[in-house]
């Protein structure tokens, strides 16, 4: 289970931070995945052959960072039939909310899965990629299971910690 | 292959005319689908149970359509670790903005793979749901490649066609 | 009287520093409360307990905070049928307009009395609380009028230190 | 039971077919009412009057609806102590937004219990007074679970007939 | 020429680092200004008394601060027949565009000359006042003329400084 | 009193049926007044010179009213000391957001005293340069007492018009 | 003079309706242009293929024409080095505020000429390449003087329409 | 090739930080060019003379920077046949969105390019202006080819350098 099912893909290495977010999603889950700095606009012709060449290297889904006029997801589902997913930088003038629009509002034809702006979407692209894995891949079904149990005991933790120090 | 792989929700009957758009999708790739009215606020108990009860009756994706405030997806994330998508729906004061923000920025933890808003987001669910489903299914990735190869022909078409007009 | 009356719910622990805005409120009029961490998403199955046993445990007044796509404040609505205040968090990329969309865009049937976006809010649905208790208590009517005249007179005072540094 | 509890005012006339949806509600829950027109801009002494002289006729919550720069809903609350619930009206260039954001961004000190924009932000005002009203009305709690369950069985139904279309 | 011929009303005394920029176009135009702390929603009696009672004093510009749901300006309208010049605060959430909006979208019959948010918009109010001024005092006229007259020469100067720095 | 004491420029003749409204003002005050159609951008020589010379014709307020990107009401103000009233049209894209935006966000130094956006804000531009001219003009003060009254009586009538309609 | 200058390149062929007035803008000034459908998501290769080999063609200026996730302007810039101009339409729920951020908001290095929302920038895309063409082409210069001295005159003339008719 | 053949104008000293970027292309470059500060408000016959005589100067692009109410770029385009390229400035408490809509949304009949707001839009704006003065020097022509394989380079190396980093 060592080759990428998952293709990340930055349009500036100042994206990063961010997603690492991505990052510590597929590693928590054990999912091989790759990561790229390329930019719809400032190298067309790599991020072209990134994406059209991905369901070929058995790749599965691709996950597309970028911010103001975010090109690349949509740039990147023109060019593949996998699942994409876009996750807006925050960032820049309109913190965004641009970035936000260029993703989303894909006109008919061509999908792309939009998460939350910044760290929450980076994460959640992560996890949306290892549910749809999931589908095939039992063993992440169980991880999901156990993720989600998981969040709502940390829920229940910190209410607790909350009373005790309420009550304290 | 009969039986439902894909569960479309809708938080009003009102919605139903931009959800063909779906069902349409569907309906050309062949994908068993059902579609049900459940609200995130005024059924919250049957929302909760098609969600939940999903995964063991075979679905593998859900799409949550809703309007203004929309939790319908945000909801139903919570309740199942199948991949989700949301369709903001237009109309109301904010017309679909409202919608939009409240499906797409969703906290770290609960993915809700977000569309457009409207009946652009409605065909694109449908489109995101089959290429997820084509991952395990080889007659789905030739019919989305055969798809994206008639859109091109379409605008070619479109163009030839304006190119006549032009000289006629 | 040392029952809680209201119930406040945060999707986060990291919301407590803006509501310590309304348990001061509570604190001031002598108001019982008590305050939960509790997820829409990351905990629905609490959530929703703590909603709808809310009554039957003498609450009378809930507020929900939550932030981003903040569905909590719908979610405890769709449960309840106490009067629900609620009150979007600042921050992210959006700084709290996606909250106060996805709170107060509430369809009809399921009401949200919302407050302003972050601290001022915070305190003000710790007041809205009052004000709703004290159409049973009298006590809590003339703790209103004071607090009220007490504003005029802080804004007073306010206005004379001014003048006084003016002619200083 | 014939004396108002509610006292419903409007920035003007035109207001009168969105606050319909109040007053149906009051009229299925069997609450009584006052309806006035009273601008906060236009007659400020009438609508500082009907505000101060509220709870002294034994109402217990008023709704203040208005638009644009909707200042009706926060002069109403700077001259009593009941809870205000505020209803903006769409409309105007701005459709709303700035009646939204002049009513709920209420500064600390002053609470008005903002609800959606329009139509169902005036439904969902006379709910929330109702909720309001019920907590010293065991009558009007035991309408608000029928009215809820009521509404579930609408969405059922709905649903229903969706499937029968379906299958048809 | 002692009396003040301009109110300045401010909702709170945080603003007041901002309407320092109105009191120093005063102070340098010659203009005698009041400026007083008065809230439209914590000291709803006081604000009006300042706003009916300015005409009869001799004030003829009435100007008014306020962030958020910024009543203030309106308020004051709605009791006098002065110009009232309103200035939106920046700060809290959407950083004064909820002030804006609250302040400038007026329903016909209460004008309030709105000025920018901020700082800017503190300065032209001061600015607008004297030009109001100035229509019955012909001394004032004379200085507006050679405070555009300077303005003009400091972008000179500016540009003369950037030429030197530029070829040094 | 037949010359002329306001300016009225509107930046295309289609947005004269707005400015209807403020005309009726003027006529109903017995303002004199001149109404022009002069464009920053397609005659900014007639512009300029209508709005310099305006000062020594004895025009002693300026009415500006322009759409989208409004630079009339600035460039307007560039060029005269006189009071200068903005009026954002509706109608574009943008429905008038972003004639207000470049109206009311004027930088410090040159002021534009900002109205509503459409026919709201033409009528008050009327009545704000008629309280302007009021200042000096015994006659228009009485008429503005006036009508302060006669819309608050208005009101009244709308009101007790509604009551009967009620209890018909 | 007979080979095309400029390429307008157009998402969908319901543009048209809006890049008439582009069109209009070229016959008018006798400059040959070419008129294309080429969505940079549906026909990324034709769309690739045009702009990269636009110069070689002697194509000077390419206008991009696009909604929603407006990315045919990016795309076309990122191919080529000629100037590209873009004309974000109006349309889909959130009217072309998509379409212009997803336009003008580029990041460095790939600029793109935005123009404004709907027909007012279909013309000024036209007049734009005018201008751009004009420096090489001196009789573009005497017809674009031409054109503004019409312009103006064109406001004259409406002006004193409109003086007949105030006097008629 | 000494005498500027492009003017920047800039509305404030203060957005000299910002403009720097566009003097930076130009410097790569090897284009001649002019900046001054000039305001449209501040210094309205300064500007004028500017954007008038800049043609008959060998001027062949003109770029405007100016924040909030940006009116610099229209007001030089309506002076001039000259291309002109807008450049809207971040701050303010809109931070820049009323400089963008103040730029783009300019009427039929005056086109101004816009570019993103800030640092990106200034850097773009001084690549628009080189890809303008391409098409009649090949120089440049060959430059701007040159300088796009660069962006692309730098793309590689950035993931190249992530490449290693992952794998070290």
């Amino acid at each position: 289970m060592n080759k990428p099912t998952v293709l990340i893909l930055m349009g500036s290495d100042s994206d990063l931070s961010t997603m690492e977010e991505t990052a510590k999603v597929f590693t928590e889950f054990g999912v091989p995945y790759e990561i790229h700095v390329a930019s719809a606009h400032r190298s067309p012709v790599k991020t072209a052959k990134l994406a059209s060449e991905a369901a070929g290297r058995g790749i599965q889904v691709i996950i597309a960072a970028a911010g103001v006029a975010a090109h690349l997801a949509g740039v990147v589902a023109a060019e593949t039939t996998l699942p994409v997913i876009g996750v807006p930088m925050a960032g820049g003038a309109l913190n965004g909310v641009d970035a936000l629009y260029a993703m989303v509002q894909m006109p008919g034809g061509i999908p792309v899965g939009t998460m939350a702006i910044g760290k929450a979407g980076a994460k959640n692209a992560g996890l949306f990629a290892v549910q749809i894995l999931s589908l095939s891949t039992p063993e992440l079904r169980n991880k999901l299971a156990a993720y989600k149990i998981k969040m709502a005991e940390e829920v229940e933790q910190k209410d607790q910690a909350l009373q005790a120090t309420r009550q304290g």
